[in-house]
């Protein structure tokens, strides 16, 4: 068995090589010529053209990265296999509905009871506008998507150490922060602060802006207005007729907001990854690589637990199990292999490859931690009661957040939020407890936010990653320098295997980051085949 | 004929004797205990009670506020009818569909071309989260609504003054304004600007809180960095495997960004009532309103154009004519009437009311001119080209701004949106022209943002609200004093007649506006017939 020096092709060289400039992929530098777009790391709909006949690739794992590899190396006219050791396709971009049943590591086995038509997604559960592989795919397969909103100005931003406990709604925070900032500004450039740093006409300027900017007044401060209100909402609300007249809100003080730190969550507002656009699919996440799953169901084996992994100079062994049963091995033999288990779990499973992948795959092998809690309620209360219509509260509670669904907004009704979103420390603590308990929690931390929790509570589920026996965890850490030693190890094609997923991405966590990495992978692979048939041909 | 005074009631003293407290408002209150809610101008569906039997009620206009009125005092025992001039209900909620004719002052008749599943909306187009009288009609009526953005992180900020003419994404603006704020701040802390303002601990935590909502290094400078690009984008996004390397995009420097003026356009992310959560109807704004008058439709007599307007002690009397062919007038008479009528309009039609009612008419009669202009494109390209999906683009060219459509989006085929929202001046420019030459015009303008307008252009129709026969502009204007002056005296009940509509409301050319003010003028109707029938009765 040997291990193959990778080819040190650049990427460019490769495109042009291998002829993969689709149509879009021309459009899209037609586009960057005119300026619209950044160079994305998605250049269209991939195409792999001159496939060796006969040649066949081994799929390990039925995820994002091993549906697109098999959706596209199929159609490229390899002979493809898929070993999957859960009973369904997507990995991580899982949907739980009603009836379904979700089992964890030590035995935790939770019957999701939520209402027909109600569903939560305990991983994947948003698309940026700029996650071009996977909006391809969406588009490519006509799966309806919908607006997921991060932001929602009337959410809340919670602290237990400041304001008594009490959330304060976003916009407040985010008008009051900005309207004391250009105070600060502008009280320094009406004192001359920054006369060394500006001319008088820029100085002039500035404070203009800070003045329209922060809503400050005649004077350049920050106090109560109705301009004010505009911004951060009224005490009453502007009505009809002879209704009361409109009062003004009450700034919080700069000094209070400071200390309350609830200013840092403002970051998730200019969030390049949270901004809008975002998406979600109606109906839940599994949607998308459902759809994709259906255009290649044959070709994909379920229930298959990988035990073994092994290659020589003409192929690939991979020897595998009931994931179920147990019982003797199976042998799946193929030319090569793309194998997608999450390094958390491949790291366990003796492996044919060198030490530089080796070594990779043990260095980012110790998965970050995650749960994730779904709630059902008796009522949408958060709209009804509070007018919260999706989005994110924060908090600075152990369970981090809370996500208001998009499904179903303004109708009467049951609702399911996602009641706790716990990393770290937080999410050890919350996998600590079983199923139950943990929703338990939530529902008892979620309370101090939403008193409504304790009377409209209906029921739960919870995924705890860590425990979960395919992923151990949410996705690869990539701590401190681990990337820059060890990211292109675990990338290049080891002799007749490749590696992809969200771990041989720079997105870590991101579905599309599992996309590009399978893209790039087969685009590799299909060039080293061709390369190595050609060879064969005029040799 | 007698101008009766007005009765001083409050209008809680009013809630309190008709014991309108509904079970909504209840809960309303309970709310507000426990700190939810801001004092809405809505506490919940109204309730009528103990009207007296065989009490007419005629109304003028079967737009939003005539609609509401139908439906509430129909509900409420009172036998209603209600006079419209065109030939559909909802007014300025109006929704433009392939096939539809409009025909405006001046003889200019459009047919829309739209392809069938497309639309526009040229008057009202999105709904903020706290108006919670549309809403609540909504939720009512089983209206499905989505969410509408208001802001895109990608959409464009444009001036024809500045960057060459060339379009930036909000995203740079944004991030980059707050940038330049933040080091300039933290400039002046570390300089001892604003020691005399500030204690030394809140100074450090200050410099902490520019820090990092800024992003700014070590040295407190806001330069090119991951970190930055974390927010304002990349030049080279992350990929997968061994794609190119994340590559940092380039801030705007803060003279240029400043003297582009394009940080003006950053308000519309901080505003109250463009803010998320907003929403629309799926399929077209006019579901809702046409929702409400499919409840009412027997009450509703179209083409009925209304020429005068008469009262004495005990009843009213309206003529009308046919909206068409004219002719001799028909008299309708009723015990009461509530009048929608615009007051463009209204200020044209005799009228027996007292002089103040009369002159708050007159005094808000000229009303805001606005035209909006409608494109439908052969193929997304704001998508699929520039990424953009729903949100605006704004300008200073005379079209306003460019907002894209939320339905239907990363889904092949054509789209339509708004091609021009031009107000004042601009307005009366585009209303100048012909509607095939405002078209044109809007796509020659917007081409200036979108070369792609000049090769995808299909067809368009636009609406110039100062041409339209039954509003002579877009919304009521209250400059100046005037609502100081006027706004009480047009919404006293003047005898047997009241107004409502958004010109009657605090919360002018919004729906909620229209509807708030139709449900008080029917509360202190109602209110007026129950005391004066009670007086009757006692008398």
């Amino acid at each position: 068995m040997s291990n193959n020096p990778t080819s040190s092709i650049t990427r460019r060289a490769f495109l042009g090589r291998i002829g993969t400039v689709s149509g879009a992929a021309v459009m899209y530098q037609a586009m960057s010529a005119l300026g619209f777009a950044a160079e994305s790391s998605y250049s269209g709909p991939i195409e792999l053209k001159g496939a060796p006949r006969d040649t066949s690739v081994l799929i390990l794992g039925a995820g994002w990265a091993g549906l697109v590899a098999a959706y596209e190396l199929s159609r490229a006219g390899y002979k493809v296999k898929v070993l999957e050791y859960n009973h369904h396709a997507g990995g991580r971009a899982m949907t739980l509905r009603g009836g379904d049943e979700y089992t964890e590591l030590g035995g935790f086995k939770q019957k999701c009871q939520f209402d027909q038509g109600l569903h939560f997604n305990p991983g994947a559960w948003r698309i940026p506008y700029h996650h071009h592989g996977i909006l391809d795919y969406a588009r490519r397969l006509k799966v309806p998507l919908q607006s997921f909103n991060q932001v929602n100005e009337n959410a809340y931003l919670h602290s237990s150490k400041a304001f008594g406990g009490k959330p304060q709604r976003f916009r407040y925070v985010r008008s009051d922060f900005k309207g004391h900032v250009a105070e600060l500004l502008a009280k320094s450039l009406n004192q001359g602060g920054l006369d060394a740093a500006l001319t008088a006409e820029d100085r002039e300027k500035l404070l203009a802006a800070m003045r329209s900017w922060g809503i400050l007044d005649k004077d350049y401060r920050y106090v109560a207005s109705h301009a004010v209100d505009s911004s951060r909402g009224y005490k009453v609300d502007p009505g009809g007729g002879l209704m009361a007249k409109p009062e003004s809100s009450t700034p919080v003080d700069s000094k209070t907001l400071l200390d309350s730190g609830l200013w840092k969550y403002l970051a998730t507002d200019h969030d390049y990854e949270m901004g809008q656009a975002m998406f979600e699919p109606v109906g839940g996440m599994d949607r998308i690589p459902q759809a994709l799953y259906n255009e290649i169901k044959p070709l994909v084996q379920f229930g298959a637990k990988v035990v073994n992994i092994d290659q020589d100079a003409h192929g690939v062994a991979v020897s595998y199990v009931d994931a179920v049963k147990g019982g003797a091995p199976t042998v799946a033999k193929a030319d090569w292999c793309l194998c997608t288990i999450p390094l958390s779990i491949l790291s366990q499973i003796p492996l044919q490859a060198g030490e530089p992948m080796k070594t990779a795959i043990s260095a980012a092998a110790a998965y970050v931690a995650s749960t994730k809690v779904g709630l059902q309620f008796k009522r949408r209360f958060w709209e009804e009661d509070e007018r919260i219509y999706g989005g994110v509260t924060y908090t600075d509670l152990p369970i981090t957040m809370i996500s208001y669904p998009m499904e179903g907004q303004n109708l009467p009704g049951k609702g399911v939020l996602l009641g706790a979103y716990a990393f770290g420390p937080n999410s050890y603590t919350f996998a600590s407890l079983d199923p139950a308990q943990r929703v338990r929690e939530a529902v008892r931390l979620g309370a101090q936010i939403h008193p409504q929790y304790a009377k409209e509570f209906d029921n739960g589920v919870s995924v705890a990653w860590h425990r979960s026996p395919t992923t151990l965890g949410c996705f690869a850490p990539w701590r401190g320098d681990t990337r820059d030693r060890h990211y292109d190890n675990l990338c290049q094609i080891d002799g007749r295997i490749a590696l992809a997923g969200e771990h041989a991405s720079r997105l870590p966590a991101w579905q599309e980051g599992a996309i590009l990495s399978s893209l790039d992978a087969i685009s590799r692979l299909h060039a080293r085949i061709v390369s190595n048939a050609s060879g064969k041909k005029n040799g």
